[in-house]
This record gives structure tokens, sequence and C-alpha cells, in this order.
């Protein structure tokens, strides 16, 4: 791995808009969607995804997820339903009530917060179709209490209707409440708008190709959309008593993601740094994926060599990684100053796999240095806020001229008769 | 106002997406203010705001602020802390505390919670610059703790570089910490990639127009943005028993912020949907804004005449307003069934105003039917999350073959193996 200056490094990539003719495309598709409903849903499906369906088939059957349930190796179910069941714990631990501020004045102020009523997931076919990726999105939902949860998938191609087995039990085990054999723009479309046969929903999150992310936001306003993915990220700030093995097996777990996928190592250890770069090679030559994370590593792979062990840290909070691992003797030291990441695994036991797939917080996480503002995927993102007023009359009148007057200063007068309509109505 | 069926109405209206040469143009301003710094963003001051600077006067400094105190009575001053003091005690309702799970196997999950760095706010100037916007959109990152908040308006045009003094002080009660003369496109750039004189932020809230819009949606992924706002809505659902007067006031204050305003009606009660077109009317004839009001009235205005109260909140429901009165006998027996609405005013003194201005909860509200997915805004909008994964042996050693059969499963050989020469290093 090369050896880089801390100040020569970005993890920031450029953001892929489409071409003007992929947008054009995904526009013509949302429109016929919206305008058509199921006879252009059915007409997209077997254009692009070469399956003849009728609107009776869009929908799986109970009886299709039985079959799945036979196909599925028991010890997958086991591990899915431990995965989910840590994920869930994690989540219910985000959950809020509404809440209510009783005033000495007898007025009631407070938030009402309620799950989304529909919200649809988006999961990728063939090989991108990642189980994992199912309970990260429909968990944090389910959670929230969203009562409907839509799943959609293109089906398999070549004619069969057939889906993926393993993402049929995943969703069921995470909460999914319909699943539709639908995919690309046209899904979306369908999951924003509506059709005879799909109920529109509130919002749609799930990753997929360039035309998925391009009509998300196409709909959004219409509906609300997650965030859109970069490629994956890992910065490990590690000292010299970091075990390079460690090391350079999790750098590889981030590189084998994408070409585009980013894996740097931060550390003030020269020894460190040189025993990494070296178990890296070693490692890569029998990686099933190393002509990918070669690639990686090559083009978005480094290692950051700092003076001191703070200077390490201040090159982490400006990188503002996907995850951050902190492999140092004492990591729970550090912590605290840790300002911006969106995973941060501690310790030499909390391998980034761990968090990708079982121990329990969302492996939806901001990438391309948008940890600075922005979070983890959790129960918030399925959930919405209502500000309640129950104003008094002892209130209206204590303070009904202050409210006239702010809004008199911003040539509002019908603001200010609202007011003054009840103060003299109800004045003594 | 005209009667119409539920049906045949919907809050919802295009969003302004701009011409292609406003998005041309504020490409431009963005990218020179990225490329260029300082001497693009004076220059493009200089074009549009007619106001030649240099760049030691970009910073409103203390001496203005302190005539800005000078020249505002008294009185005002009062108004705006009152309502600062009301906002600030609402919001701290909504802090958040980082949290930790401590598991059996001595693993700590958690998520923290942090305020974001450095907040840029945006405040129109002339007739728009609002000093409850101010307080609405600082006051929330002032509470959720982020340190650098950054306010911009444009200098008065005609080569004053004066700002309006009530805006200045508004803004040092709220809890800004910079403020610079810069507005339009080029103040949003400046705050995204910031110049030599300006830190770029993390964040940037607060309306403008169509080329403010346009240039925050050109930075965003840069930084985080606000939701932008649609015209502004208020539903009132309301029974035989609602006073007309104040039923009309409340619609006509909505009214005449814009001529795009809605103002609806939703009652079970003919004869109250007579007495408050008729009140509307009246009220109308000699209120200052009274134009706009009536145009907003003509087109996006209606009284909604439902059979029962009960068919009146799924009209509710479905439009998903930005601000509902419940202005019947006993409003508190149909608040748990209201399950979209941005804001929500209960009983006769709980006048929209009320809300715009003083109680509390902030006025920025989702509009154009977005209240079923989106949030006013509140302290989460200023904070990030980062998850915490602090595994201990004993669960990597419990756990490692399930997480290495999810990841095989997934095709990802690599993760499989960051957890395997673990388990073989450690493992007994």
């Amino acid at each position: 791995m090369k050896i880089v200056a801390a100040q020569d490094f970005d993890l920031r990539r450029e953001v892929e808009y489409g071409s003007p003719e992929q947008n054009a495309a995904v526009k013509q598709i949302v429109q016929d969607i919206k305008n058509e409903g199921d006879p252009a849903l059915l007409r997209y499906t077997a254009q692009f995804d070469r399956t003849e369906l009728t609107t009776e088939h869009l929908r799986v059957t109970e009886e299709e997820l039985q079959a799945a349930y036979a196909h599925v190796e028991p010890s997958f179910i086991e591990a899915i339903t431990g995965a989910a069941h840590n994920i869930r714990q994690f989540h219910q631990k985000q959950k809020r009530n509404s809440w209510m501020d009783l005033q000495p004045d007898g007025s009631l102020l407070g938030q009402i917060i309620r799950p989304l009523k529909r919200v649809g997931v988006y999961v990728p076919g063939g090989k991108a179709a990642y189980p994992s990726s199912v309970l990260m999105n429909v968990i944090p939902a389910q959670v929230a209490g969203v009562p409907e949860i839509v799943m959609v998938t293109p089906p398999a191609t070549g004619g069969s209707e057939g889906i993926d087995p393993y993402i049929l039990v995943t969703a069921a085990e995470a909460g999914v409440t319909e699943i539709y054999r639908i995919g690309g723009a046209q899904a979306i479309a369908a999951l924003a708008y509506g059709t005879e046969t799909i109920e529109p929903v509130d919002k749609i999150c799930g990753p997929g190709n360039i035309y998925v992310a391009l009509a998300k936001r196409e709909v959004y306003g219409i509906v609300d959309i997650d965030s859109i993915a970069g490629p994956s990220e890992i910065v490990v700030l590690a000292d010299e008593q970091a075990n390079p093995a460690y090391v350079a097996a999790d750098l590889l777990s981030q590189a084998e993601h994408d070409e585009m996928a980013s894996a740097i190592l931060v550390t003030d250890s020269r020894e460190l740094a040189d025993r990494v770069s070296a178990e890296v090679q070693r490692q890569l030559e029998t990686l099933p994926r190393r002509d990918i994370a070669a690639a990686s590593v090559e083009s978005y792979g480094a290692v950051i060599l700092t003076e001191t062990l703070d200077e390490g840290i201040s090159v982490v909070n400006r990188l503002a990684p996907e995850h951050l691992e902190i492999m140092v003797e004492q990591p729970m030291n550090i912590l605290g100053r840790i300002e911006n990441a969106g995973a941060i695994f501690l310790g030499p036991y909390s391998s980034e796999p761990v968090g990708d797939y079982f121990a329990g917080p969302n492996h939806i996480i901001p990438t391309n240095g948008t940890a600075r503002f922005s979070s983890p995927v959790d129960v918030d993102d399925f959930i919405k806020k209502s500000s309640m007023i129950y104003y008094s009359k002892e209130a209206l009148l204590a303070n009904g001229k202050t409210i006239m007057e702010l809004a008199r200063h911003e040539g509002l007068e019908g603001h200010a008769r609202a007011i003054e309509i009840r103060l003299e109505q109800e004045g003594s």
C-alpha cells in the first residue's frame, strides 16, 4: 500500500448523477407509470426483466414464501434470525415517546411522534441481493411501528418469476408485509404513485443501480427517500501494538466490495505501516475477489503515517469515514475525541463484519465525508413528528399583545388581527 | 369562499425547479466561488447587491451590533427575547443523550449523539427578512450545541452596507456567532466551500429566493441542507360551535402570506360554512394585504363540507396540512386520530400566529403534503449520530461462525476471513 501525507488525502469522490440519456429514460418511465399504472409496469417488466407477468402475478404469494422456507437450509435461517434479533434489540433502544409539556398558565405544548404508515424497500436482483441489507432496511421501519412494509425486487431474468428464496425468507423474518416482483425505475415509480395493484408508500429506501437511484431522486417530494450511498469506506486508526494481520484483513473486507471502495490505515507507527502493507499483499493473493480488492487498494487505499496519535485523530475527523476501527491500546481513551465517523469499532475484536452482519447497529452508514452531518439509518428515519399547541385563554390574554407586536413588525396585519379579535371578545 | 367536495381537493402544488437559465446561472456562480473564493464573492455582491465591499467588510462587527441595539425600540427587544425564551425552552425538551447498551457477554453497543460543528443560516434581505424566522432557524441549532452558527444576509442595495438592525438584534439574541453581509447563490456557495474569509459549514438552512433554493440543491452532499418550503397552508377543522370570526381571521392570516398560500375550512356544519364565508369577505375588506389574501382565497381556498366529523378527519389526514387548527367542542378527543399534520393547534385560543411567533414549537413545518413523512425543524436537524461497537472476545468467539456464514452466503469471503483469522488466533 502506498504511504501518503495526510493533507493529500480525501475520501470524497464525485457523486454520479447519470448520463443525460439515463436521466431522460428514467423520467419517461416514471411518467408512464404515473399516467398508466399497471399496464406500463407490466410492459417495462417485460422489456427490462424479460419476464411476462399479469397483475395477478405481481405479488409474491404465501405459498411461494412457504416454498422458500422449505428450500433454505436451517443453518441460514438460524443465522438470519440471530442477526435479526440483535438488530431489533439495538433499534428498539432508539424508540421515543410523544411528549407534552404542561405550562403553569394551563397551556399544553408537545411533540407527537408517529410511525410512517407505509414504506417501500428496494432490493436489487442477482448477486447484489444481500439478505443483510434487507434486515438493515426493514427492521428499523418495523421497530418504528410502520404497519405496512412493502418489498420490491426484480424477477429473475429469462422468463422465471422466481425470487431468491434466501431473500424471501429474510424479508419474512425481518417483518415485510407485502412483496412484489418488480424492479428498476418502474418499481420506484409504482411505489411513489401507486398503481391499481400497488398502493403508494410514504418513503422508499434500499440500494439499487443508477436507474433506481435516479428514479428515487425523481420522485423525491412525492415520497421521502433515503440518501444515496457512495462506495464503501474504512479507516483503521492503529498504534504499534495493533495486530497487522487483523488490520490487513479488515482493510481487505472493505476493499473487496467495490473497485471504488476505500481502505485507509492511519498510524503513527512506521513498523505497523510496513507490516500491514506486507500482510495486505499476502492476504490478497488467496482472496476470491482479489481483482476488485487489489484495484480498490491501488486506487483508493493508502497508509497515512502521522507523527503522533493526536495527528491521526485529526486526520480521521477530517476524513469523516463511513467505518472507523480504533485499534490502539486504550481505544476508549480516544472515543470522546472522534467528531466525525458513521460507525466506530473499538478494540481488536470489533472487526467491521461484526457490524455488517450481526452485532445490532445498522450497516447503512453515511459515506463520502457526509458523516460530518448525517447518521446511520435508524428508527428516526421511519417516524414523523407533529407539534402540538393547546394554548389556554390565560396564556393568550397574557401574551397576545407581544404576538401582535411581532406580527405587525413583519407587516403581517392579518396575523395580528387573528389575535386581536380574540382579545376583544375574550378580554376583560 | 367556494364549497368543494373533499375528493376534488388536493393541497399539493407543483414544486418550482427554476428555468434552465436560472439553473445555469447558479451553477456558474457556485463554480466561481468554489474556484476563486473571496474575489468572486465580492464581484457577485457588487453585481447583484450593487454593493462594493472589501474582504475586511464582509463580516458584521461588534460595533455594528451595538449600534443596532441602540436603534431598536425596547419593546421589540422585550418581545423577541420573550419569544426566544419560549422557543429555547420547547427545543431543550428535544435534546437526547448518547447511550450505551451493556451486553452480558461484555460487549458495549451504543449511539453517540453530537451537535454539528458549524451551521449556516440564510436570511433574505428586504421585506422578507423576518426576525421570527431567524429565531426558528437559529435556536434549534444553538440548543443542539452547535458551537459555530453563521448568519448570512444580503447588504441593503444601493451602496449601503447596512443590515436591518432588527435582524441583527434578533440574531444576537438567538445565538448567532458570526454574521456576513452576503446573499444569493454566492452566499450559499461561500458557506458550502468556504473562502479565505469564511470557513465552510456542515449544514445550510433558512429560506431564500429561487436562486438561493437552486444553490442549496447544487451544494447538497458537500453540506447538508434543510428542505425547501412550499407556499404556506392552513386547514381548520371545526364543528357548529366554532366562532366563525376566529376561523375566518385564522384562515386570512395564512392567506395574506402569499397568493399561492392555501386556507381551507373542513366542517360538517353548513351554517358554519356560510358564516365563515361571510366573515372572510367582511374581514378581507380592511386587510392591508387584501389583494394577496383575496387571490389566495380565490385560487387555493375552499370550504370542504363533510357529512360527519369523522369524514372531516379523513380529509385532514389525506391533505396532511402544514398547519391544522382543531376548533371543535372537545379537540382532545380528535387529536389521537390525526395521522398527518405538521403542527396541530387545539381549541379556540390556539390561533396559528401563537405558534408562528411565540409559544415555543418551531414554525418551519413541512408543506405540500409532506407532513406524511417529514417533521417540523427541531434539535434533531442539528445533530449527527455515530454507532459504537466495542465487541468482546467472548462475543466474537461465540458468534464468529454465524457472521462467517452470513458473509459467505453473500459471496464476501474477505469479510469471513476477517473473522476467521481472529478465531484462529484467539480461539482455544
